[in-house]
């Protein structure tokens, strides 16, 4: 295992707060601010557009990152895509791929809205949605999605662990049942990918698409597509850079990953990013995932065995433990865990509001851990909660 | 006037090259990059999404950036989107308009690829498309696009400031035509944002877009989109922070800006960007402009002076020039300049081939400036490229 406080040191905000929500983001170490700076300090350019030392140095610096990010998830590079954000590059799938009137769709009651709302819009071309419900802790039966399965299905899009419940789905299962129905598959690894170990050639979907700025420790504006079979995809954006041939009728196409990057890519923030996940190979995201589990589980338990408090999500859990105190409102519990204790936690419908609404409450309040926090912040966090049931008793 | 010297202390990277690549992006001055540290190492955390401290002062500091942005260029807040880059801009209306078949778009031969493409795509909905062309240095007729309005016209798409051939168009104009005619016009600000004092409110187009890191010296990965009338244009991606209300049938759309940016944004870079804007307000975008195209004057008068040289575009230009040195490949040019005297420059195509072809070259040398570019650099330039004619002749 790694020391904790020692990684502590390479995230300075963590000396003033304690950090619980690190589902909606997390810190970005040092170590990758610093390959950001050396970007803007010693040699800023376009990426791939010039000739000259610096816009090549850049290049070089920005396909190192891909390189990085696609050695860590064992992907191919060339199907390795920078996007902005998880939402980009699920918007990307939904509406590059090559829809017919009457074929439908599958997700999951417990997706964030970025993997619903792109998939409910295709209702507009005649692209029908089946929206497969979880257990009450979030966990869904892949056999109900077999069962759901028909001939006209296209696409399963689910998440690999649930930002609400923790819950982590048995994607393995739901890629096979999705490969025995030639049915393609999107998985959504927002709250996955550096948080568990993760090899994408060995799970083998169709789509995968995480954000830099959550397990993998990168900048906000910055997020990963991979698509299996690129050429079945329609790019959404048409620009520079990813043409090879441009005449007032017709215009060519490079190959992915150009293809799906047109535009002035955030240069800084993928070279950022590279930096963060060497940052978490280092480590070793193994034991990162036991860390964050761990807290999360001894968190679950002793919130659980409070009186007044309702715990949410499968013993089994990932770093993510929604729960609310009995008779308050999840925003003014987060409110009072912010003013009394510098605790910040994430409150109300966490971006899925059909989830929260499957749990039959108003919202919750949500703790989310990362590789930098301690059984001592759990222990305050749980002190705080137990104070505030006592204000309601 | 300010002093050029004291601003280059701004930007480190200006000590180890001469950078005249400033069409492709700008240099990001401390200030910019410092703004960003702080967030990464004071108050990181996601934006508009939580109660507690850091995502209120993320929060804060990211409006904070909309309002410095939404003032420089004047336009209403609530109608200045961020976006990643220009070309997520423009491909956000050529996508989200609502067209219908047999709707016509003028664009000119002098666009970037990023303001062709998405028009040129819209021929898969039927959308037809006519080129206007400028004269061969670069300048667009304003009655020669009045000339191709027809009925079915429904958008204008042009370019301020042309990036090969640094003409600046009447953008003034063309509004007033399009206005005159019902028709919606977009101005690409590319070139113009930055490097010339821009009153939307006063130019009064439907749709404005820029990049954040070219005039305005924001780090790569920003960009604005301007709507005037935001209710008009569905938004491409769907995700969280756009949305107020979902269920598993529907959901109800922020208004904008919210509406226009789904997802997590680039929160380091937005931040980034408004500290940037503000340094250029400070200095003065007047003063930026007329030193810009003093410099360029100066290097197309001087080019053009040297046998073997030919420069292209008008003699009233802004802070781009474009040329060849006969018998030589523009690549080869740049690669001598580079190698010899540290000079970044762009060549090829500059992402713009249907205005190269109008040339009837295959590609230029390009140099472009910014305000912290001297006469001296200039001197140099003139004197590497004098030295390679020789080399030819």
């Amino acid at each position: 295992m790694y020391d904790v406080l020692n990684v502590r040191e390479d995230f300075p905000v963590l000396k003033n707060v304690i950090y619980l929500d690190n589902a909606a983001t997390t810190q970005t170490p040092v170590q990758a601010v610093s390959a950001m700076l050396d970007y803007f300090y010693k040699y800023a350019a376009n990426h791939g557009r010039g000739a000259h030392r610096l816009a090549r140095e850049t290049t070089n610096h920005f396909e190192d990152a891909r390189e990085i990010v696609a050695a860590f998830l064992n992907m191919d590079v060339a199907k390795t895509i920078f996007t902005k954000n998880a939402t980009e590059s699920i918007n990307t799938v939904s509406r590059g791929f090559p829809w017919k009137k009457g074929d439908h769709v599958i997700v999951t009651l417990v997706e964030h809205h970025s993997n619903l709302l792109p998939w409910m819009r295709l209702k507009e071309m005649g692209v029908e949605l089946s929206v497969v419900k979880p257990d009450i802790c979030g966990v869904v039966n892949p056999e109900d999605i077999r069962s759901s399965i028909k001939d006209t299905t296209r696409l399963i899009a689910v998440n690999h662990v649930s930002n609400v419940f923790g819950s982590i789905q048995d994607i393995g299962k739901i890629v096979g049942i999705a490969r025995q129905n030639g049915v393609k598959v999107l998985v959504d690894g927002s709250q996955s990918a550096g948080n568990m170990a993760l090899d994408i050639k060995s799970i083998d979907p169709d789509f995968f698409v995480c954000p830099g700025h959550k397990g993998l420790l990168g900048p906000q504006g910055t997020g990963l597509l991979y698509i299996k079979e690129p050429d079945i995809i329609e790019p959404v954006f048409l620009g520079g850079g990813m043409v090879s041939a441009v005449t007032t009728d017709s215009f060519k196409m490079e190959p992915s990953p150009a293809k799906f990057e047109a535009g002035t890519p955030n240069i800084p923030g993928v070279i950022g990013l590279g930096r963060a996940v060497e940052y978490v190979a280092d480590i070793g995201v193994k034991s990162i995932e036991k860390h964050e589990r761990s807290l999360a589980k001894d968190t679950a338990r002793r919130l659980g065995e409070l009186d007044g408090v309702e715990v949410y999500g499968p013993k089994d859990r990932a770093g993510v433990v929604s729960f609310n105190v009995t008779g308050m409102n999840a925003h003014d519990v987060a409110m009072i865990l912010d003013q009394t204790r510098k605790i910040c936690v994430r409150s109300g419908y966490h971006c899925a509001m059909p989830g929260i609404d499957h749990l039959g409450v108003k919202g919750t309040v949500r703790a989310s851990f990362a590789l930098y926090n301690t059984e001592e912040e759990v222990d305050t966090l749980i002190r705080t909660v137990s104070d505030i049931t006592s204000l309601v008793s």
